[in-house]
């Protein structure tokens, strides 16, 4: 894409109630819009992140058998007084709504109750068991304050998966291969080292629950951190019965600020036995179907990102969720005859027939301007064309992440951006 | 995919309240679940569906020069007082929710004026112009009746471009390209030769405004059609003088009822002027940027294909949005080690790994059970291997729209379904 055909522009500055690093720099590159506090519009670069990341997720919950469907936003109450999570003192962040005949609706906050019923009709022996069936949906969620840009909304997308088992150990199976599986995901997102198994309060159903912590000054949680053992606890769970049993010293553990990415959750039968999810056993026998719950925020992760990679020229994202690979940059006289021009539409050609994403800046514009572009949108390779480049037979390469740029050809240029 | 890890399953009846047959047959094969009415949740097999006709319409939309994005289901009044469209008497579809400070907010029944100020902050000059923006996304309309199924949803989606130029020949000149992709569209989704560019109301702006209309008696629209000449004309613009205008003639016109699935509409400066969307001229003067809007909404599509193609036996799908190419059964002793299952298994293999969508039928179930759901789901190839098949060394394959099958070896069967 050419930057001069983006109809979005970087901007100097965000707006003045901003306060978020993550949405002050997302705003800045013009990524996202502020429609509202907590709630942001994905523009363009924005947009190929995010679905950038939705991508990497939807193919690791594949990978695990994982079924895609799509739940609505509005809410049926029924389903939710029957779970006892309508009424507002219960769940203290809906978004409520009337049909015409003024009979209450919901905005969807998370999705076990109507993924339950959905599922019902199709849930009889225990032959129909087990499956994983997930969404990626936008939640709704009331927060009273929304200052942390797009990493706590109002209106978030969300990954959520549910886990159906007949038994104690199956339910046990598939929580283990849901949670490796998002090992993946933070692996191939480009943060896995700073992304911590965190163990949390369970609930009422099982002693713990797993949080995926990205260690962040931004995040809103305080984990203790084993690096070795590469896992951590949340506060809540922090004493000394909990790290005894987790094989923990206090000493060697490190106090860090850090931002939940990732949620799972046993849920035993907390939902199916309200909603009557049972399946009939090998014996004959009525059971409930177990149940587990695992998220993923995909809107949030483009913040925790910005959060942790960002350095004080913009953006830095990983290639693998970058919203192109390469930013080509074509500097002086920029007709289109001249033969510096032509080197870059050369290349640009070359690079996106071999399926490189490249941002093409072909602006008339001085070189600074491109440079702090370049530097802005966190594009992971700025390529500069120039009459010196083209003079050296050259393309002049930059990584993001690092200071000095070097010469190459272009077989090298197109080893190192397909890599 | 294996029907024996499909979680869903089809099923002889529909919900006692549905009564429109898209959503009945659509529900019965599993391909959705109804929440409420006007409600639907897409199972995989339906959403299958729905993301193919949303990657025909983004790969339209993405080769006319459109830029994705996606805005936000929460609106925030003050832009829509700015156009006079927050009164529920202005628009009488609003759903309407409020923060915990009481300030009211609304879920998007459709997206013009975020748009405009999302993109506000981008165009100064007419070097900024001409862009084209787009997204897929959910819209809410509180409709007091909802009994089209899936044709006419309280919560549906959308894919809504919007084009902004600088002139009335720079705006007639994109409105004609995208009404192209328009064409492509229905082409390609398999109803080109149902769908009628349909000549409708133009509002206050122009004198006419273009509306996509499928022939079907599900229809909510009754439109007079030249077969011929491959255009309509929509009852609420029959008179004597349009029909002059477009050379029309009264008497080659046939009556019949149709679905809108798609509508282009000229908006001139409606939405640019209240909301300060203007340019400076190449002549330093400021000009509203003229405007047009584009919508077609693949979950109507969803049901408007349903009425268009299904029979008695259940669904028919076109193979460019069919969930599986191939529905594929295997008939009598279904253990592992038999040699007829080996067989199929292989063809399994064989076809998933060229590429093809499979859905393998692969339950210990009467023939008659897996023809009805082969039948029902409406996969357009179905695939038998039984004794009888694996003894003439061919396979069984009927068409979904033909009746009889026929007996081909494996590479007449490669070459069909990759066709």
């Amino acid at each position: 894409m050419k930057v001069s055909e983006l109809f979005t522009k970087t901007s100097k500055t965000a707006p003045a109630d901003e306060v978020a690093k993550n949405a002050q720099l997302l705003i800045r590159a013009g990524f996202v819009h502020k429609e509202m506090a907590g709630v942001y519009t994905f523009l363009p670069l924005g947009l190929r992140v995010l679905e950038n990341i939705c991508t990497i997720i939807r193919e690791e919950m594949d990978a695990v058998g994982g079924q895609e469907l799509k739940l609505t936003t509005l809410q049926d109450p029924e389903i939710w007084k029957k779970t006892g999570r309508w009424d507002d003192e219960a769940v203290d962040v809906w978004f409520k709504t009337k049909l015409k005949n003024e009979s209450e609706l919901g905005l969807g906050p998370t999705h076990e109750e109507p993924l339950v019923r959905a599922v019902q009709p199709f849930v009889n022996s225990y032959k129909d068991l087990p499956f994983l069936a997930y969404q990626i949906q936008t939640k709704f969620r009331n927060e009273t304050r929304a200052k942390s840009g797009v990493m706590r909304g109002r209106e978030f997308l969300m990954k959520d998966m549910y886990s159906f088992a007949r038994t104690q150990q199956e339910h046990d199976e598939l929580y283990e291969k849901i949670k490796q599986a998002y090992f993946r995901i933070f692996e191939r997102l480009g943060i896995g080292e700073q992304t911590f198994l965190t163990f949390a309060s369970g609930g009422m159903f099982s002693q713990y629950s797993h949080e995926f912590q990205t260690i962040t000054e931004a995040g809103e949680d305080t984990i203790y951190v084993d690096r070795a053992k590469k896992i951590a606890v949340n506060e809540e769970v922090y004493n000394d019965e909990v790290l005894a049993e987790l094989g923990l010293d206090r000493n060697t553990l490190e106090t860090v600020r850090a931002a939940e990415v990732g949620n799972i959750f046993t849920l035993k039968d907390k939902f199916s036995k309200p909603l009557d999810l049972v399946f009939t056993d090998e014996g004959g026998k009525e059971q409930a179907v177990l149940m587990g719950c695992y998220g993923v925020g995909p809107s949030r992760l483009v913040g925790v990102i910005t959060e942790l990679l960002a350095d004080e020229k913009g953006l830095v994202w990983p290639e693998a969720i970058a919203p192109f690979t390469v930013y080509l940059a074509v500097l002086g006289d920029n007709s289109d005859n001249n033969h510096v021009r032509k080197v870059a539409d050369e290349l640009y050609s070359e690079l996106t027939s071999n399926g490189v994403g490249v941002l093409y800046d072909d602006r008339d514009v001085r070189p600074g301007e491109k440079f702090a572009d370049a530097d802005l949108t966190g594009i992971p390779y700025r390529i500069v064309v120039s009459d010196k480049t083209v003079a050296a037979s050259s393309y002049e390469v930059k990584k993001r992440t690092e200071a000095q740029p070097e010469l190459m050809n272009k077989d090298q240029v197109l080893k190192m951006v397909q890599s």
